[in-house]
């Protein structure tokens, strides 16, 4: 089984020119889900991870199932606003202007052993921004995790210090 | 264990006067979230689902775990735009104005038995539509599902004709 055969090439979303990965179709298969879900963790069994960070919103779906196999707790990192307790930011650029990201307050705790999870790693801008928030709250990160890694965007190079793992490179 | 021990009231959040219900604390709980998920499913085992549907954002969380453990395919429900592929979409009420949810076409097939899942049930117009949803797509509704239910906001009377399971009822 290859994790690449269920995501759908979408062109010109979200805008123009951009040939999107539509991972949906993975979604859609259990089968094709749980066999990404064990590629993603396999590595991490034995690392005793105490926090899986899901970035909103597509960094949910894997974020949240491989915080149950891991028996680790779910930390969503959402766009301003959105969380409802006490927070601290980030902000990142983008192609015009710049975006931020929150986290709560307590969702991590001095020493906590983190992995961060999202879908796409491109320029690396948001991993950059999660990675800060972690540790602000004095979390230690084990790994950066993604669905995808677009190479040709050089995200690695804004996480230079990290362990990156990717599902699918392209 | 009590899931509503681990909801956390945020006062005057989105808006002032509203008591939020925060679920971050239940998510940060691995055995508490295995537990609410177990109460989630335990009545739909033997119904065999072919597609539990997650409405944005907060309905992401449980609804793709249930999905795993159902060994059925997940749909996500979003707002507008954010869905790559060809959508339909339905229209609800909000306090002022109305907005939509949109989901993609191929996501149901006509024949599937589809549970739908969100966090809160209020007002039910959120749920309401994302009925429509399936029923346009020709699926069968088989249960809507939430993780607590505003009985007071009486939002049973929209969903008068669908079986309804809530974790929690307020």
């Amino acid at each position: 089984m290859k994790i690449e055969d269920f995501f759908r090439d979408v062109p010109n979303f979200p805008k123009e020119g951009i040939l999107f990965k539509d991972i949906t179709p993975l979604l859609l298969n259990p089968k094709a889900t749980q066999f990404c879900l064990d590629s993603l963790t396999n590595s991490l069994i034995e690392k005793k991870i105490d926090k899986v960070i899901g970035v909103e919103s597509r960094g949910f779906f894997f974020g949240i199932l491989m915080a149950q196999k891991l028996n680790a707790g779910f930390v969503p990192v959402r766009k301003p606003k959105k969380l409802p307790y006490k927070t601290i930011s980030a902000s990142y650029a983008l192609e015009y202007g710049t975006d931020s990201l929150e986290i709560h307050v307590d969702a991590i705790q001095p020493g906590d052993k983190v992995l961060i999870h999202d879908d796409v790693l491109a320029t690396g801008g948001t991993a950059e921004a999660v990675c800060k928030l972690v540790e602000q709250l004095g979390g230690e990160i084990v790994q950066v995790n993604f669905l995808m890694e677009l190479s040709f965007l050089n995200g690695r190079e804004k996480l230079a210090e990290k362990d990156i793992f990717a599902a699918v490179t392209y």
